[in-house]
């Protein structure tokens, strides 16, 4: 980027201010295959529309697969003072195949082809997004299928609150990360209609055949309206809603991984492949990679918030404004790609320390709620009423010293005198768990069952 | 609200901080009609799985009906003491009938009740937007059929490009706005999972039918994962985003109508039903209701970014920053749905000045395009070249201080001998916008025909 | 407010809509004590000027004392067809005191009243919060005198990483205090100049002395350019920006107390003056009141991020866009004098756990920089060898189980021969955080300095 | 930056996603003068207090001149594998002179260095902010001073409102960067006192002289907490504030640009050097330097957003997702610096069409202020009578056709009788802006008046 990184004071010729604000060369060079693309749908169209001629349109053709080449082998020379990709690539063009190249910009614009290209950039991102999400589901579901049993402490307010599976828990970011799937699919099917042929503004008088070239290109049908097809850059604010929520479920998952492994809790442990140590300090192992995870999520949020900011208040048609469109959200989504790729790493890695999970997960009365679930369920008392007895056994039992599965029947009963010992089936951490078996609750079997429905339909997606 | 409009110092006791900080009666007490049908449809269930009887079943859904009279009817007192709407209604209830109001809360807490009711009134509130937006689109397409002739200035970077028509600019807007609905749409589609029976975050033990309740309330399905279900607010972010988005396009116009109908420019007229005048400059119409509408879009897009930022790094499950997920949402919906509702009176009472704006269209030499077009098109000349006569003829023409259609076809001849004058077919303003039909072009019949194809579709939607 | 809490359709007339996107009052009643004060000083220069008669001034000034009564005294009726509480003051007057209210608005408009109006507002709600920052500053002082002495483990990376002292961390808080009321100082005296007089827009052709409304009003001066004058809103977004960093601030401390007072970590101990409990679970102590610190900052930064987009490319001079500027202000600057006084009260509250920090502190060889820092310090070997050889050592006493203080001296001369028993006075968690003594260090008899000085300046403050 | 432009999939090794997410140096390396004049100060600092020796700290100090001279030349290698500048700096220092290289770390650790550098960078960069705007300021006040008389519509809701001079306007922004001044050179003077010696958290054991290695950095002291000094990044946060609040008023001209630009009114003129044209559109002027400054904004604010989420809610002391401080910032404060530099460009270019301006000036009635404003300054007439009277001429005026001050004086008298020809003398433009002689009015001769103030002050400021 022109102006990255820079800090000090711009002192230069009007010249150098306005070339070095104006070009974004630096940025959309990154569209060069999106650009060539477009390039060769649109000339092909024109030659089937008699607009030019079948040799321009071969030599047209031939002539960017060359600079394709050029560019992927890195011998290709962008030039600033050329401005953008587009016109560096047409200028190659011209160097390449002489005048044709002249006719390759007939019925089309610069700001259609920058919203095609765009676009087709944002939906290959897209694309490549999904497939990452996809693994990341895969690595949490054979995980949470790996501990379907394992007891940790279920925590509302970072207090301990019930027992859940650590299984159960993974199988929570399989279903956010099935949502954000979603909302990227509806992000591209909504952005999948072709700009091209939208001319500057306004349409154009050429016999066009736009529902060629967008079917070339892989869009599902032209955009209705020329005006709104220049001007539009929703594609760029949805896809950065969908990055920026998504962020925010990496972040919360990196939270808890950086809770779990710290040496304050020690539920769980990461190898070194995530860590970075201290040579002094054999046990200290910073989760750099999640931290990291979870900061991203402002720069997310923040481009997101930028192109708003953007947006707001710009007349039709297009504006200059709107080539800060693609900086930030490129680097947004190559953010929010590494981050996934990291957390699926993690989520690989991540070993949880059973015992003390289990452990935790019993402490504070965990099961006081599963105890006047049973005086409701098998006593017939109504919630609130159990309730309070529950306190009171709870009560005692904290005077006493005791966990809950340990507490006397008798000084159960002295409190509800219909208590059997059948309630200690309830009272332990393991029992809690597999009580808790309604549609989407915690029991080792759900987990089990949840797992595999997510196996075989992440299994299918693959092929 | 507790603290809204408050300034200065907070010097109080422990406990007043507490009562002030943590209670959220004053928000969520709009949830009363969600939360009383979400407790109907829990303790029909319960019934009906034999969990309580049908006795007290009917006792306690009689028990609500009477609230929900009570607090219609602006006869139910709301007490900050009981912190939330659930306790107010349940207390309430446990006045009216008595013990089996204790019933209502088996199997259930306020962490998968809160999700519930908070779901069931974001999702009303999307089918009232949608609705308004349906309004919206038919009076842009109304207008638009209306002007499909009307020539004003199509603008790029504020500067006059091409002449377009004012119904190709509006049904622009009904493009945007048919996204804006998908998002919505969409948004509704994947929030419609019910969390009630996910209990505190674990799920429960007793038999729970989570899809008869799921039903009853309207919802698709039952949410697949307790843990998730209680601690996941995609629903609200998802919904600030398309609600952000929708408000961009309405600043976009709301920012043209400023333009449009100052008097510098003198295109539009507004009446007085949306502007504020003055008593002693007659002139003067401030269109206060589209500087509003371009002002909202701030705060719309900050209850976005601060739910964004709330829910950044919780750890699963319930935590209590999530009750300030509520204010903020209710706050920008409902701006959203005024925006809406002003934008579409002020396009229903905007009048174009079509004079000014055909002169407008015209100015700057604006149907260039037009001739370099006219000379690819029938002397098969490269685009490039062409656009290089166009230069050449348009200097002239600046020099000689004609309009292009003025420019003796000689002068024109002389700089490219092949030029006839067919060439002026197409160089006035009406010539050129007919010009323009490829599709999603501005020519007059592509703006009646989209025109009409919207109609139908929003008629179709009505019924 | 108008809008708020609002969730449905809005179907209206559009006097109904525009009533409704119009209407201030809700809001800008609020500067009823500011806009009285205002209307006062420039009645009161406008007879000084001779501008209007010394009888009037003294009727307007009567009439606004009432009005002010009745206001304080609720029993003021804000009428919203009158708009805003200019108008409804002004109303108020010319029915109390007849033609002589019709004198106040000479050489004045809206436009400088309202901006005068918020300016004082912004000023006196600016004072109430260092009044509160002071106050929290003394609490964190008096908690970090108290536990000077106080070892806990120092993290980075949740990690930990060297013994610190519970008073050198509440110390951290005071310093950031301080800055943020240096912020909002900064703030103050940069606000502080007065636009009464500008008029509309292009100041007037009365001979006014603005230096006495000035004065009047506390303002340094009148501020140098009229059209500036009504259109700044600066004051505002370097208010909440001042906002935003201090509860930036607070939201770190709240993270720190809901980890801190976790039982996953059980170092520390709210009373239930700020958790909320459960009836059943009686160890259960919900932070309700430091998550819902943590998540306002949320709200906080959402504001600021509003007025930025409300102001970002509005011309010069009033918009009416400008109206928005209030109520996010106001409920942000409340939420922020709400969480310090929250914040406040929970440190006077929090216990720490003095045994289970001090163990915490000394795990994971955290004095393992001591070792080397005395390799350096007392043999004299450069930093990064001793840095090399307190690996080897810990990596032995790692291997044999122990604590760092407790491994053999011939161990340690076995890898470093010069090594001497001197080493054990810093191997301990109390010698270490005592060696730190280095300005600004963790040392208790630097926290008891600093305390002490912090002590003297705040109460020299208070006087 | 290594995941910059980047869209796709990223499926790599755990090794090469850790090396992609935690290493900083792409960025980080701008420290690199920062991180040298650090160093050398410390390691003259060590060697003061008979840390080092002087012959080891001349060699350390020799050595980094060496590095400095080879980084400034291109010809030092930055590598990934050693992570940041810091690393970078102290390898190759071990390679210039061996051992001694490995006493520079002592009694420091990267968590001060990283805030020491970053300091001095933000530091060094809002030093040429300040110059900048001072230039800008410049080309202000001169264009100000030369269009003291040139009198242009004063504008509210984009309607005319009373005449203004276009000198006066151009104060404005003046007063704006003035108080942006104020801002960044307050942000300076908080941010100067100086981490190093701070150490990882906890201060250290050596006898540092923090205040030596403080003066030497040009800081005014260092910080007295090292818990504190580690963690704070108000710095980052404070300085992208001040530059948001910039950034807005930047926008707030750059729109006026294109809409004084645009051909729709007309008002004014960009030469070429700011603007981008047509070739075959020779009217066509793009302001596209402007709409980039406007768009900018979003960028900026973005950027603040962005590091207010990173920092929201983490522990003390340093935490990993502190890393991504620099980046934004880097890039924001860079985009402004350009901002600025262009828009002093355009204003030294831009050229008012006076004729054009006065005529629009005096549209609509723009004078009845002065109207009605005489009927009380002359004629002792109550202010909203006078409003009253006033609306009552321009209607007759209007139903007339004629402007103010072509209204016959029968015609008024016949409204109010003590209306005599005096009253011509204030509705015409020139008179008009000419009577607005209040403090900080309009009136040509107050315009120069500050405009000679702020020459003075502003060529004061340089020398």
């Amino acid at each position: 980027m022109s102006n990255k990184m820079w800090g000090g004071r711009f002192s230069s010729s009007p010249d150098a201010i306005m070339e070095t604000i104006n070009a974004s060369i630096d940025v959309d060079r990154h569209l060069y295959r999106q650009d060539i693309a477009a390039s060769k749908a649109h000339a092909a169209m024109l030659a089937d529309q008699g607009i030019i001629t079948a040799g321009d349109a071969s030599q047209i053709a031939g002539g960017l697969d060359t600079i394709l080449s050029e560019i992927e082998a890195g011998k290709f020379n962008f030039q600033r003072a050329l401005e953008d990709v587009h016109m560096n690539v047409e200028s190659r063009l011209a160097e390449l195949i002489g005048p044709a190249a002249g006719r390759l910009h007939t019925a089309r614009s610069r700001n259609d082809q920058v919203a095609t290209d765009f676009k087709l950039w944002v939906r290959d991102t897209i694309d490549g997004i999904d497939a990452a999400l996809a693994d990341f589901q895969m690595a949490l579901t054979e995980k949470a299928i790996e501990h379907a049993d394992t007891v940790m402490p279920g925590l509302t307010h970072l207090q301990t609150a019930q027992p859940v599976t650590f299984g159960h828990h993974l199988l929570a970011y399989v279903e956010m990360m099935e949502r954000d799937r979603g909302r990227f699919t509806d992000a591209r099917k909504r952005l999948n209609e072709s700009p091209l042929g939208s001319a500057a503004l306004a349409g154009t008088s050429f016999p066009l055949d736009r529902e060629k070239t967008a079917k070339a290109l892989g869009f599902d049908r032209p955009t209705g309206n020329s005006l709104d097809a220049v001007s539009d850059r929703d594609f760029v604010m949805e896809a950065l809603a969908a990055a920026t929520i998504c962020a925010v479920h990496l972040s919360r998952l990196a939270e808890e991984i950086v809770i779990w492994t710290s040496p304050l809790t020690g539920l769980m442990r990461l190898s070194d492949k995530f860590t970075t140590g201290s040579s002094i300090m054999p046990q200290k192992r910073n989760p750099d990679a999640a931290e990291l995870v979870r900061a991203k999520t402002g720069r997310i949020a923040g481009a997101l918030q930028s192109i708003v900011m953007v947006m707001k208040g710009l007349p039709l048609a297009y504006q200059k404004d709107m080539q800060e469109d693609k900086e930030g959200a490129m680097d947004a989504l190559g953010a929010l790609s590494l981050c996934i790729a990291a957390m699926t790493g993690m989520v690989r890695d991540i070993e949880p320390d059973a015992a003390r999970m289990k452990k935790a997960a019993g402490e504070g009365y965990a099961t006081a709620t599963d105890l006047a679930d049973w005086l409701v369920r098998e006593l017939n008392i109504p919630f609130r009423q159990a309730h309070h007895i529950t306190g009171s056994i709870v009560a005692e039992a904290s005077k006493a010293g005791l966990p809950l599965h340990r507490v006397p029947l008798e000084t159960m009963q002295a409190i509800e005198p219909k208590i059997t010992d059948e309630v200690f089936k309830v009272l332990s951490v393991d029992r809690s768990v597999q009580s808790r078996d309604s549609y989407g609750g915690t029991a080792p079997k759900n987990v089990r069952l949840q797992g595999k429905r997510w196996l075989k339909r992440l299994e299918k997606g693959r092929s």
